[in-house]
């Protein structure tokens, strides 16, 4: 099991950029966490990590818009400073009616 | 010398968000490379990476505001994957009239 960061950038300035980017945000919501509106810490084994490398892939326009994926090892905690708004809770509250 | 990821979420619902987002990107533009819209890579030492933080924090409401920094060691190379465009280059081109 390790962790990996996942940065995106959709270029949304058509109906299809915007469903790309909602599809995105999607595929990285069932493997990890969001921490900030395009940004996405994943934990998982190297064949999970590699399916979901497989589906952004697929989801993606590489002629318009920017994928990267950092690998940071078997502990994050350690690495990861964070300031302000903790998008972790914020992403991860149920939503109250 | 070691890089860190510097990733940011600046609420720019009104006048002043705007702007801090503006002094943001350009705090971090001074230390590294922009790789996405709020995602940058900079290389730097203990004390430059320490003033790097400093002065984000000088700019960001952290009420609002949500910054990240993730240490990626000496290299970072071996540790990223970029798909589709990539934005070290888009955002080092030099404007060109």
């Amino acid at each position: 099991m390790h962790w990996i960061l996942i940065a995106y950038d959709i270029t949304t300035d058509d109906k299809s950029g915007r469903r790309r980017l909602r599809r995105v945000a999607k595929v990285c919501e069932r493997y990890g966490r969001r921490v900030q509106k395009s940004l996405f810490e994943c934990q998982g084994d190297d064949k999970t990590l590699q399916k979901l490398r497989f589906e952004l892939l697929d989801e993606i326009d590489e002629r318009y818009d920017s994928l990267r994926i950092y690998h940071m090892g078997k502990e994050i905690e350690n690495k990861m400073e964070s300031f302000g708004v903790d998008e972790t809770i914020r992403f991860d509250d149920p939503l109250v009616f």
